[in-house]
């Protein structure tokens, strides 16, 4: 008679970075933690995001019980969307990572069909045979959480995203002690965070930067636009008292930065004091010395505020010289090309531009725990089994050494994406694989409906048909050197070639000097633009490819 | 009346990194100071590799005196050919650069009529108006020179790429005394290389590597595998030096680095005890631990031995658990995933990796000196005008910045490509714009006529149109999942379509599982495969797009 077993089977986010996803099976109960999106490698054309093949939740479907989120990156809740419009299952998440997933699924029409239920660290609950202890860590988010989930065998802990901030700038504190009662009760399995497994030593508190971006601030004699990633609470708190502290008003410039600040504003972790903030459409009313712009766009987005503010296209958010723009972001591996090009546009505004490059003192720190952190929390939980989560192969690999060299662990086991790892009381071992892989989608920009989500699947679009837009455009003037070649396949009927490279010519007639020089934004309106006249006209979507020629 | 004017001309480099080409001008005289390629952004696609465009020089073709070249970097040479088939002029570098040079020239065909005359750092020679004397600087690659270029209205410097490492390996020393004895009698301008202005400090001697690389050859137990740039010729010193102390022949394994290893034996820059190099088909006579081997391909490149080695796919270069592999190189940004991706077949092959993540010791050290580097050239020479070259736009300004705070220099200012400088002995000051901008090159993978690179101007590419095979490939199986789609437009004639798809079948059919895996590597020989039919069967070389949809 075979004895029954515990099943931790990843779906997302071992082996790579992103998609994070992982369901824990106990005979008919699963339960799934985080529902991540990715974004694409350059190599993957046409496509906006990817998220996990959840064939096997689908396959699955009347066993899943829940899907838990331990925090609010759209790593771990930006592929929830997706999830549901396959699985109808409740969502458990904290407070404010609900606060984010509601704004989310109101977007996909999925809002009022979703059970959502809030947890709170410290408090447990039960879905199926699982008993889950949500435990309050610290994160360059609020109000994330590790998750202890008690199962027939034992108990498995996922951390979730993590590092240890021991001064965290809302004094809620890692919860050290809880992890160590787990740790002196016996644990089963521990599943770690790897992301920054190459760091020794310490990850800075998020405090560490306010030092030197006070000194920013002093310096700054005309405006000061404060960019950082919309979720970065703690940053856009740190941002705003130091301009009240430097006599400057705020404005609040791109959507992300708007939701996020005001989800957090009402959620108690911002303090905004009455009269500083401003309406962007306020800002000629005061002095550039007077005011901070917190804009979006760390990243050098094509279409965030921060990247049309540096080609001096947008409404509200003018650079001017001696302005000073902050980036207060790491790059994105994969992004440097886009960054930097926002930052050549920067400095051709004559901005002084302070950005992470090593150069300009601590303006950012890492929200992932370095060396030391992942060894203190080994050492805290003492599992039988470690198994490293989030990160490439190599980080899981070297993740896997680290907890060994401990001597706290009595094994590390490396597993990947649709890795079946069967656990009893004693043992743990690798079984038969499950499907796994990621599914590729083009959202566009103007998702509405969930239905376009689900037929965004890569599989439908190639039968969706393809097009490519080849445009051979002028280094030097900016213009189209000849009429744009547009080609397309796997269209039945109506042939809208003709009408299509009319609109790419007009599209591109429609951008300023510096939007032609910057290829990103041209792919992105020429993209949007065809995708529109396509949908409307044939009701298709295909994938569509701008692709640049320089002459 | 009009007086003369000195006019420096920055072709390429000044506004991106790579393509480095500069022109100075004194009325009918014009040299140019290198001769480089850059290697593509990834939204380029199809594109091997980018020069600078030099209709300037075209067009004034009867004024070009000489084209002098710094050192044999590509992004310093590696456009020669593409200059030479339009420029037939004489072309000046030192021993080592030439040797490079040759090669290149050789297999282009245009080896036998090119005029090569070799310099030597302090012996002067004169072109046209100019005097210039090559002054030895250090940097990754040996035999590099400064130049300094006697003009009518004053000297003007360029100082190449250079880091001042004052204990090169090689003892030839960084010419402090002939910049000095210049800054004494005075210089009307300073052109100066910008890459590192971001790193303070000093950038540490070649020498530095010794102490980590040492301990990681003594702690390797069996085969090791070295992977440097080709180029790094004191790197390849230093693996050879450590290969004996520590009882390990060496083979060499991968084109580039075969090449390059000759070169600098013969030149004498490396000295190779008897019986220390074997053959690669040799290797299986030895134990592991008595075997390095020095291998090519440390960013990624898909057809690189290092990529196949990695993936069970080269012949001699078979990678085992336990063996150890360095990659002694910087990550070039852009190629993050592609270097990624071949570690983690690294580790898959349960091999130790040691890279330059930041947590193995310094086992890379930079070419390019940092600022304090930078501040003590520009206090040698105190030049009236300094001009920053290589660096993107941000890097030009700050570089600038750091010559102004010196104290030293009477005005810095920057330039772009195109940009046409004027100078008299007391005036510097931009004048109109020349011609400049990104010629791309898709040079297949085998260029043995400089006719085939001349037509590979994009300008003509787009006439002979564009192939677009579009492969949807199974992430689990890594099979085919429906018949590829090839989509070709530009092309009178035959339609070849049918026979294309099944060559693409045929090809992925003969990869490896892991070969598969790469992307990289499947569009590579796919666009290898389409290029050779397309042109056998209809003489056109249009653009070739791999596209890979995962399913």
């Amino acid at each position: 008679m075979q004895t029954k077993k515990l099943k931790i089977i990843p779906l997302g986010g071992l082996g790579e970075f992103g998609m994070n996803c992982l369901a824990l099976r106990w005979e008919d109960d699963i339960i799934v933690i985080d529902a991540g999106l990715m974004f694409p490698e350059s190599e993957l054309l046409g496509v906006d995001i990817v998220v996990p093949d959840i064939t096997y939740l689908v396959e699955n479907k009347q066993h899943v019980r829940a899907i838990i989120l331990t925090h609010g990156h759209q790593d771990h809740i930006g592929g929830l969307s997706w999830f549901l419009s396959e699985l109808k299952v409740p969502v458990y998440a904290t407070e404010f990572t609900l606060a984010y997933v509601e704004g989310n699924l109101e977007e996909n029409h999925l809002l009022d069909e979703t059970t959502l239920i809030e947890i709170t660290p410290k408090e447990k609950f039960t879905v199926g045979t699982f008993t889950i202890e949500p435990i309050r860590v610290t994160h360059s988010l609020v109000d994330c959480v590790a998750l202890a989930i008690d199962t027939p065998v034992g108990v498995v802990i996922h951390t979730g995203d993590f590092k240890i901030d021991l001064a965290p700038l809302d004094d809620k504190a890692f919860d050290l002690h809880t992890f160590a009662e787990y740790g002196k009760r016996g644990v089963l399995a521990l599943l770690q965070d790897s992301t920054n497994v190459d760091r020794s030593g310490y990850t800075p508190s998020e405090r560490a930067v306010i030092p030197r971006l006070d000194e920013v601030f002093s310096q700054a004699k005309k405006k000061l636009f404060f960019s950082c990633f919309s979720s970065s609470i703690y940053r856009i708190r740190i941002a705003m008292e130091l301009a009240r502290k430097h006599g400057r008003k705020v404005a609040i410039v791109g959507r992300s930065m708007m939701e996020s600040s005001e989800i957090a504003q009402d959620l108690g972790y911002i303090d905004i004091p009455q009269g500083l903030i401003i309406n962007p459409g306020q800002m000629r009313d005061y002095a550039p010395e007077q005011l901070m712009v917190l804009i979006s766009g760390t990243q050098g987005e094509p279409m965030s505020a921060l990247s049309r503010a540096a080609v001096d296209n947008h409404k509200h958010a003018q650079i001017d010289a001696g302005d000073t723009v902050v980036l207060s972001s790491r790059i994105i591996p994969g992004n440097e090309k886009s960054i930097f090009r926002v930052i050549d546009h920067l400095y051709r505004r004559d901005a002084i531009v302070v950005c992470d490059d090593g150069s300009n003192g601590m303006i950012h720190v890492s929200g992932h725990g370095s060396q030391e952190e992942m060894r203190l929390l080994i050492n805290l939980v003492r599992p039988k089994f470690f198994i490293p989560v989030h990160g490439d192969y190599r980080h899981l690999r070297k993740h896997a050494q680290i907890a060994m060299e401990t001597g706290a662990v009595e094994h590390a086991m490396v597993i990947e994406d649709g890795d079946v790892l069967e656990l009893d009381k004693n043992d743990a071992r690798k079984k038969d694989k499950v499907t796994a892989g990621r599914i590729l989608i083009d959202s566009g920009s103007s998702i509405d409906v969930v239905e376009e989500l689900v037929l965004r699947d890569r599989r439908v679009l190639s039968e969706d048909g393809i097009v490519m837009a080849v445009l051979a455009i002028n280094k030097r003037t900016g213009k189209m050197q000849q009429a744009p070649e547009v080609v397309m396949r796997g269209f039945g009927g109506a042939d809208i070639t003709e009408e299509a490279r009319e609109l790419v010519i007009k599209t591109l007639d429609g951008l300023s000097g510096e939007e032609k020089t910057d290829y990103g934004m041209v792919k992105e309106k020429v993209r949007a633009e065809l995708k529109r006249l396509i949908q409307k006209t044939t009701g298709r979507r295909p994938m569509i490819m701008p692709v640049i020629l320089e002459v």
